[in-house]
């Protein structure tokens, strides 16, 4: 992937991604097919048992896969994510999200991302599909 | 179910669930394995496509979720959650999610969640399970 | 639904579904984004822990789900499907399959799937996602 | 993992697994949390569009998360699954499903479950979850 490319998909998504930026979503690494994310757990990020919300993890896998599936530059839109929490995430550790292309074909793409933390521990594990727009959006 | 009971787990929710208070989630009812949540969109909860981030509204759907299954007064954690986005969600709309429990074991419970929005169009669906531990949190 | 209609699909689905055929899935009803499937345990659809097979489970949610999403006659192909096991069916059980139509739009659809058994158990519950290509198959 | 051990796992399948047998799916490699599983797609295999049925392809899937969650000579039950169907497998055509343990803690565990057909194609991908009993039953 051309550098430029790369720089533009992540002024896009760093000015447009209001919900993403609002919870503090960090941009790590974007490739063609390719992404990962990271997000350190605050007290903002917590649930009512006092660990990492799974709508905070939830946001940060979906990030990735935002990211990963609109790589080529053209709209691509969430249509089903499957997730499963594995182990709880706790206040100060840095979470990362890692989203790899499975397949891609005209219409649909699909995407595993795993979400580790301290000691390379899965925190989850996310499969999620897109629906793909020709729609150019940089 | 008391109404006692639904004020103390309508207080644990507003005070320690940060991460869903940060993003203005509302509590509409607490009922027996039966909640419903809503939102109102505002531009901090779009996504680059400039409608509702997916992450917004699979907070919501889970927050009503975790609603429906700690119910009990015994700690729920979610395990698996399957969302599918319908329609998109505009800034200023109202949108609800209502979760309803298909079934409780000793250790597992199963939820479904509808999200609708205006003129009751459907935004999303998810289907969620948790792991039902021993421990009362209120 | 015409009656004329509804006989051309179940003849197609009965000629064939092979797959369907093979283990003695039945079609029971067919009506426009809905359906209702059954099947009979028997020896042959049993586990290795001596009740109904997940897969047999499955097959009888997704032949309910692909009656639902081609009750309309034009080819709808099945993309995603999230199942929860709820209670196990025991041989001789006759359980049953019933597939609504949440959302439909031009390419995308999606279903929620029950499955019940004797008592009204609740099985296992399904969310499927289809694909809606042009072609006309009856 | 011992061959005697996986020599008992193996029978055990192969003589109590009836839905499995009755529609030739085949054992291909049984180690600690780790499975493969194949299938020659055959007529009686294929659904209503001439390809390999979601069912028959959830099936070997399913089988092989089946192998890979009760490696360990305990039961494990299947409480969820979601899987993508990513291109569709042929007549004739000999599919695999590869399941590898992501995450097992003391009463759950999660697998990812690959299927690949002729030169390498993805055929689906399957994320699943199991309940972990303290039975034996080898």
């Amino acid at each position: 992937m051309k550098q430029e490319t790369e720089a533009k998909i992540r002024d896009f998504f760093e000015q447009n991604d209001h919900f993403a930026a609002q919870n503090r979503i960090l941009i790590e690494e974007i490739d063609e097919g390719y992404a990962k994310a990271s997000l350190i757990i605050t007290k903002e990020h917590l649930n009512g048992a006092g660990v990492a919300h799974g709508g905070a993890i939830f946001l940060l896998a979906d990030f990735a896969l935002a990211l990963a599936s609109n790589s080529y530059g053209t709209l691509a839109l969430g249509i089903n994510n499957s997730i499963s929490y594995l182990n709880a995430a706790q206040e100060n550790e840095h979470i990362y999200a890692v989203a790899k292309e499975v397949e891609k074909n005209h219409k649909l793409a699909s995407y595993t991302v795993t979400i580790n933390g301290k000691d390379d521990r899965v925190i989850a594990i996310m499969q999620g599909m897109v629906y793909r727009k020709d729609k150019q959006f940089i």
